[in-house]
């Protein structure tokens, strides 16, 4: 076999076999083929696409280039969730403990904030002594007590992955969605899930900017997850605006706690209705790991199961019990909550009277970037309390010099930047009247 | 300017500059950008194209790469000719003397052999003593006194074509006509023609096996030469059979010294009816270059003047002369004439009665490979005085028994290899009717 003869064979439009794949990968990774041969076969995908069966193929033989987790002794069912990024996304925080309370195992391994989309392991890591690094047998030590495990992704997992991505970044060839899948159902299905639930985000602050695209990618996962043997359902959400009213690390925890119904220093905290939106998403989401998991019998069933464990407090103590087992200060933490916020502090207000049409869930997201709560290179520190607190989301009826939202920065000039993104973020019409926003655009699943 | 953006730009079907094409090139001569980025901007080519602008600018930013022949002194008009490559293609051994004698003066560069097609540079060395390497300055010399010269590629003519032919042969990207046309056309001018005639061949013993695919590169050469200003002038010729009579190295000096009527030390050649389609080709691709160079108003008037010069005699006495000023061995070489053959000869003869309807070009190309006088690696020696002897041409009408051919080899094996071949390369049908072959398919051209 020569790659040479693969690269003509995928630019002619042929399908590559599982034999010919693994040659190109492993060959790849070994180091026996070079880079300038692995890129010209990636931008003939770009063009030539792959079928699903191929995109199968590719998933198994990624997997196969590292180490899996093991989560041998663990009773299961194992479900996870995956998003393809947004702003203000921290579905994440609510959803795995509501899962896991609910009797799943949650053996979820997240990404670090980057560009103007925030990163789970940042949020988690603002609460005080919180830590996602451990050892295999302590995550699975974790899932076991508590039902899920918060971690990163080892490097041990998938380093095709890393190679590929890493040579795609720079040779035009992200944009694919054959690429995509196998780049995302690798690492899920090497981090032990055997159903998994998408939550492909699409709108202004989402890589997807329009539904075709994201029913695109969301069908391939989905058939090529089936063509694997495994059960994934993807749920289209709406990213035009931030979901829920915090941008941040700390302040992300903070509605993630609201929307538990947890406890703070200063009593009971309550989720209010600027995070409807992110408990529509969070509950469907967390509804089809439990249909998925054989928790229930379907996801209206599911979604009362889960608002039941909200209410009682089961959830919330759920994730009380994470946050003490990864090493977290749960009484600092409720100490912080509606406190723990950096010096420099600013409000944007209305410039008339009218109805919020918009808030730029991209822009919202680059003002977290410039405040530090993000990244643009993968090596910044990000900051644990600055971000912004959305006063009023889209629908809102305003009226001149009221607060929109407010922003907190650790210096003076960080928090101006962000100010002029955000007062551009906001749009504001003066006879507007708006259609209630769907969350849930759509549903894919092979069942 | 960043090298990503750029293939990525490409890829989106958008048109470079030639200042975005600069940078591309010649960064990745001096190292500066990676292989890998190139090799995916390339297949991005391969599959968006390029414009006829965008080529010529592709070529002319390639002929900055390196150094430009000087003709600095000469008088011009400076016309070449450039073949796609045959089997039994010695045109330009008859073509350069001939063009050189109706007043052009003609700076060839030619190749080797390899693969089933054969190279001008061999067959001329062949010749005993005769040089191709040669300084720039008697490069110049010979063309002003013989006006014509015969020599190879300098290292120093175009290195960016060098680096991507290679990059291109191992990451499928050779069969782009963007491509291909901006290698040919760099290297054509960096010689320092200002007028080009292509001869592009078209069937089974081509690299274009069909018409259209032949009639597509031809368009496009035609079209970046005039976006730089550059007369050209493609004529497509048929390539089904071998050209002429002989296939070899001195055997095909042989075949072109009697189309030139060359006088042996047995007494003067005669070209035979077999080599009818040899100067066909020839005298039109000649014509189109006395055309080219203003020597004659069109091709009939351009044709009928070489007949002259071959009749008379001075195109033989013009290849009499460029052979003593290369340091060819002009006594030995007219002693050779018709025996300097390898030791051992067998012939191939028909298994019945009927019409020859075809010989395969590729196979009868591959025989002279196995017999030596090709190669199959590009440091590959060549054998001089091996080769082939059709003795029928297609539209034959042969009886059992008829001699075929004859072939020549070192070794035996070698030559039962050949005859295996030639056998399967010749097609006899016993009631068939032939059409008159044409040879010129087309001629392209801006004006």
């Amino acid at each position: 076999m020569r790659a040479l003869d693969l690269i003509v064979k995928k630019r002619n439009g042929a399908t590559l076999t599982q034999e010919e794949l693994r040659f190109l990968i492993t060959g790849y990774v070994n180091g026996d083929i070079p880079e300038y041969q692995i890129s010209s076969w990636l931008m003939a995908v770009y063009f030539n696409g792959m079928s699903r069966e191929e995109t199968g193929f590719l998933t198994r033989i990624m997997i196969e280039s590292g180490t899996t987790i093991d989560l041998a002794g663990l009773s299961g069912p194992f479900v996870d969730k995956h998003s393809t990024g947004g702003v203000g996304d921290k579905v994440s925080l609510i959803l795995a403990p509501l899962a896991a309370v609910c009797g799943l195992q949650v053996p979820m391994m997240s990404g670090r904030s980057l560009g103007h989309t925030g990163g789970t392991l940042d949020k988690l890591e603002s609460i005080p002594g919180y830590s996602t690094a451990m050892s295999g047998a302590r995550f699975r030590e974790i899932i076991g007590s508590v039902g899920y495990a918060m971690t990163g992704q080892s490097k041990d997992i998938v380093p095709a992955d890393r190679l590929l991505y890493a040579l795609r970044d720079v040779t035009g060839t992200v944009e694919s969605v054959p690429l995509i899948t196998a780049s995302i159902l690798s690492k899920k299905f090497a981090e032990g899930a055997d159903s998994l639930v998408f939550d492909v985000k699409c709108g202004k602050g989402a890589f997807m900017k329009t539904q075709e695209d994201a029913r695109e990618l969301a069908t391939s996962l989905v058939e090529t997850g089936k063509s694997l043997g495994k059960r994934i359902i993807a749920v289209l959400t709406n990213m035009d605006e931030p979901l829920g009213y915090m941008v941040g690390n700390f302040l992300e925890v903070e509605e993630a706690v609201a929307c538990l119904g947890g406890e703070s220093a200063r009593g009971p905290m309550s989720m209010d209705e600027r995070s409807g939106d992110l408990m529509e998403v969070t509950l469907r989401l967390t509804a089809w790991m439990l249909v998925a998991g054989g928790k229930a019998k379907d996801v209206e069933e599911a979604e009362s199961i889960c608002r039941e464990r909200i209410a009682d407090g089961s959830a919330w103590k759920t994730l009380c019990a994470n946050v003490e087992n990864q090493g977290g200060d749960l009484a600092r933490m409720k100490e912080y909550l509606g406190t723990y916020r950096a010096e420099h502090r600013k409000s944007v207000t209305a410039e008339g009277d009218g109805v919020v049409t918009g808030i730029d869930a991209y822009k919202t997201g680059m003002a977290g970037v410039y405040l530090g709560a993000g990244r643009s290179k993968t090596d910044d520190d990000v900051l644990p309390h600055v971000g912004v607190e959305i006063a009023r989301k889209v629908g809102s009826r305003v009226k001149k010099g009221d607060k929109l939202c407010v922003i907190w920065g650790a210096s003076e000039e960080s928090v101006d930047r962000a100010v002029a993104l955000l007062r551009d973020a906001y749009t504001i019409e003066a006879n507007a009247t708006l259609e209630p926003k769907n969350m849930i655009l759509e549903e894919i699943s092979t069942e």
